[in-house]
């Protein structure tokens, strides 16, 4: 085993601090990587938290993970030592069921083994995030990172990235659709740059108007502050497709009531509390709404390779893994421009 | 004008009774038609007791309308005096707009014009439903019933037999899918019918577990008991798409987590207050909620097309409309297989 620096919460009360874990000896399929950044996402905290329950401790949060092979088993062919790969949210999948054989890995039917509070396929090894020096992973579940990707700014696009990427790409988003972007964080920063790359005329729907100038910025052509919005008959029945990144409590009908027939609001956000739903927001227009989750293998490569050839990466606030509590507090409150990236090289190995 | 005997409430509170309308005189493009048979859908009581609001009175409810025709117009082309004919859920609509132009009046961006309780495209000229002796429609909006359909049995094809089967249509159906079904009333009845009559394999989800023999008869080939239900595992994530007729409040995640992966729930029954929807029931499994409100006058005839060939009609009870307010206590407590059809021959002239 190969012992490896982490932080760690030991429970849902305590703050993150170092701890010692074990990786596997890479083995004939495996490549050792090791970490160079980890993105912090709103889910390490819900989870670190046990605010969606079913945590198990200690917990070493991240699924953002970009770094370099350091060495590979005997037998993989697709990676080399000192290539840049990365690790997204997901370490292994059965491989065997529908969804896995069709490259859908993420809704795996058996037992999914998410990259940390959760197991390996033998459902007892428990698995470890990225904010930690190296990981060992099967090849089949490591992606490749382009060199032209600064590689901080590429580690939110394994969670962030992918998550906004597939329903876009699934919903069929193309030139001259009108696309709404919901909430304008982690996820909806990556939403806007990706729909406005796939030729979508964005529109940002938001709660801070300091975030105008940077919607713009970002590739969106309209910025809508819902908060002093008082007139919204304009919008109704004017969007293909509006991707809500918002996890805390809304109104979904506000949101509805702007699709077009037949539009799609699609959500990768989950507040906490079910939304109430208006059937008629959906009858009347013979509207849909849908959930996505992260996206496959293939697809995240996909994602990788698109933004490689467009030049997107995440906008990022790049801190040491010892500042992590610190960029926990500032992403409860959403004051942070759009994503922290732990910086692992300080962790010693 | 014609002088025309109608059953009308005048007010939310009043029994439907004997009143006098006027019709116009058919003009060059309108068929005159002597009403049979007209449907008791839930939305006449719905409307006649305002109970969704902007009801106008007087008010003659009726929107599942079949007949004869007695006269047309100088240019009317499609239609003889003699023919079979029907009417549903409009009698006109603005005809420029996306929708109208796409032969899908029922999303109509302008005005469309209801049967009742609402207006003639003036916007002023009130419409009066089928609950009267004869009517004069625009023969754009008057479809074409095959004389192998008995009239009683067809009338509720208008609007429940639209209303089910333009979802199924729209989502795609077909041959070998698994098809839920929840409640079986007047538009679940026909849902069955046709889910059926297309291929899939027709699951009901019912409380009233006296229905499981009809629903078998009607070509279901499951009946699950929902109030009874002990283990709901086998059901997870086994349907392809499930059309949700109930209107009466009810979970809707426990029949969101039914559906496969990409598998679409379709509402067309709508309770008052909102549903309570659990962002993970769709997340999960990349799952679709939709809505859907009746169909267009092409889709309509295809649909009357598709009955006489299959011979497919709905089950009524033929009741003479002077037992409407009847119907109407007996509709509100579901002791009805599985729609009440008003005989207006005896109605006079």
């Amino acid at each position: 085993m190969l012992k490896t620096k982490a932080y760690a919460a030991q429970n849902p009360k305590s703050k993150l601090a170092p701890f010692t874990i074990q990786r596997r000896e890479p083995g004939a399929r495996d490549v050792l990587i090791k970490i160079l950044y980890c993105g912090v996402c709103h889910s390490d905290i819900h989870q670190a938290r046990d605010e969606w329950g079913q945590a198990s401790f200690p917990m070493v949060p991240g699924h953002e993970i970009v770094g370099k092979v350091i060495r590979t088993g005997s037998k993989v062919k697709r990676f080399r030592a000192g290539e840049s790969v990365g690790v997204g949210c997901f370490v292994d999948s059965c491989r065997k069921c529908p969804s896995c054989q069709e490259g859908l890995e993420q809704y795996c039917e058996s037992h999914i083994s998410f990259t940390y509070n959760c197991t390996e396929q033998d459902q007892k090894t428990p698995t470890y995030g990225g904010y930690s020096s190296q990981i060992t992973v099967d090849e089949k579940y490591v992606l490749k990172i382009s060199n032209k990707l600064p590689l901080a700014k590429a580690a939110p696009l394994l969670c962030a990235g992918v998550t906004t990427y597939s329903p876009l790409k699934h919903f069929k988003v193309a030139k001259g659709q009108s696309v709404g972007v919901v909430g304008l964080g982690g996820l909806g920063h990556m939403a806007v740059k990706f729909a406005a790359a796939m030729g979508a005329e964005v529109t940002v729907f938001s709660t801070s108007p300091s975030k105008q100038k940077d919607a713009r910025r970002l590739g969106a052509r309209h910025f809508v502050n819902t908060k002093t919005l008082k007139d919204s008959a304009p919008l109704q029945d004017q969007f293909d497709l509006i991707l809500d990144s918002v996890s805390a409590p809304h109104d979904i009908n506000f949101y509805l009531n702007f699709l077009k027939r037949e539009g799609t609001l699609v959500l990768v956000g989950a507040p906490e509390k079910p939304y109430a739903l208006e059937p008629f927001s959906l009858i009347r227009k013979r509207r849909k709404m849908a959930g996505s989750l992260i996206g496959g293998i293939r697809e995240t490569q996909e994602m990788l390779d698109f933004c490689a050839r467009k030049k997107i990466t995440a906008e990022v606030e790049v801190v040491p893994v010892q500042k992590v509590n610190e960029a926990y507090e500032r992403t409860i409150k959403g004051d942070v421009h759009y994503r922290f990236v732990l910086d692992l090289q300080t962790i010693g190995s």
